[in-house]
């Protein structure tokens, strides 16, 4: 039980042309026109295969490691909610009603101030005006010893890739071309180059891709 | 969360020729003498992927299924121990030590009669004289709402199989020919039509099976 805690990327959803999320968050679209990317994902198996009364396949077990051994998330603030600028006072507290999936601290990336936000279920969203480093070093100390989600959009992902952060990512292609949105990959070219990466096919089409990082580049 | 309770067989490992364990189960050879079916599985990750300082990969992402939503156990006495007949007064507690991996009620299937033997861990092992359908009654009573996982051996998962009682398995099919061991599938000719079967494959070559059970098989 010595693993090291790890920084993590789970269950993101990416289009064959990079993109993963639509670039027009709004109330009625939180994943910005773009919801094709989530094809029949049912999310209640994130918190382990029986929440969903449907068969267990293997698109539901590889979505079920989203929630094992996680301690804490990091989200960018359009993840939290489809606002702007400075936060409104508009009651607002995520798109999650009564019971966000998380159940662990989350750390709500946003250059405007706001005030702590708990749930009955364990999820406490910290509202923290950080780099992507100082955010981890705050998440560290929040984790209780489990891992770190980073948890999107796509470009709070991108950032944190950018700066050498992630330790391993579960990403499943999607088959399909969405013509636009929030790219993942911008400025990261040879960025696999750092990771061992395994891509299995399930038979649905979906191509799940498990990516950790060599043991080499964590120590050079 | 209004799922329906289900009877699972999980990460049962079956060789190209049938056989899912060894024929000679011994104190120094609980698998039989057919170790080789279990690869280079590590057991910790039945507990959730977390628990092996290892990369998170398709294999241990499948394998971390077996704990998810169980509530209890069923297995054969085989699986508890190397003893036959009447148990002896030896102080055996199992092939774990002190700490079982099951963490929930397990009830053992033997027509010798043995005392409740209980770890802090929240393992307790009941020493039950049934056939599957009445241990499965008892089962449901112990698991919680939680699922009934049948563990094995061979032998017990194929009498379930035949009297028509499991939901879902997920089998591990193993590039190996053994030659010799306890059979699977003895008398089980065409129970295939029965199930939705899922087949991937992991870069590692192994091919994992996801059996569901059809709807229409539930009610008719």
């Amino acid at each position: 039980m010595s693993r090291s805690q790890q920084v993590r990327v789970d269950l993101l959803n990416v289009s064959l042309d990079g993109y993963a999320a639509g670039d027009h968050i709004t109330l009625d679209e939180p994943i910005g026109g773009a919801g094709e990317l989530f094809g029949n994902f049912d999310g209640r198996v994130i918190a382990g295969v029986q929440n969903a009364d449907a068969p267990i396949t293997a698109d539901r077990v590889f979505s079920s490691v989203w929630g094992q051994g996680v301690g804490v998330e990091i989200m960018g603030r359009g993840k939290f909610g489809p606002q702007q600028g400075d936060w409104p006072d508009d009651g607002w507290r995520g798109w999650w009603e009564d019971a966000p999936p998380f159940e662990t601290p989350v750390i709500v990336l946003t250059h405007h101030a706001h005030d702590t936000i708990s749930f009955d279920n364990g999820t406490v969203f910290h509202f923290v005006d950080a780099s992507p480093t100082k955010a981890l070093e705050l998440a560290r100390d929040l984790a209780g010893g489990g891992d770190i989600r980073i948890g999107g959009g796509p470009s709070t992902v991108n950032q944190f890739l950018r700066d050498g952060l992630v330790d391993f990512m579960h990403l499943t292609i999607q088959p399909i071309v969405l013509g636009r949105g929030v790219p993942l990959w911008s400025g990261l070219g040879g960025i696999h180059k750092n990771y061992d990466i395994e891509s299995v096919t399930a038979s649905t089409g979906l191509i799940h891709q498990f990516w950790n990082r060599h043991h080499d580049e964590d120590t050079g």
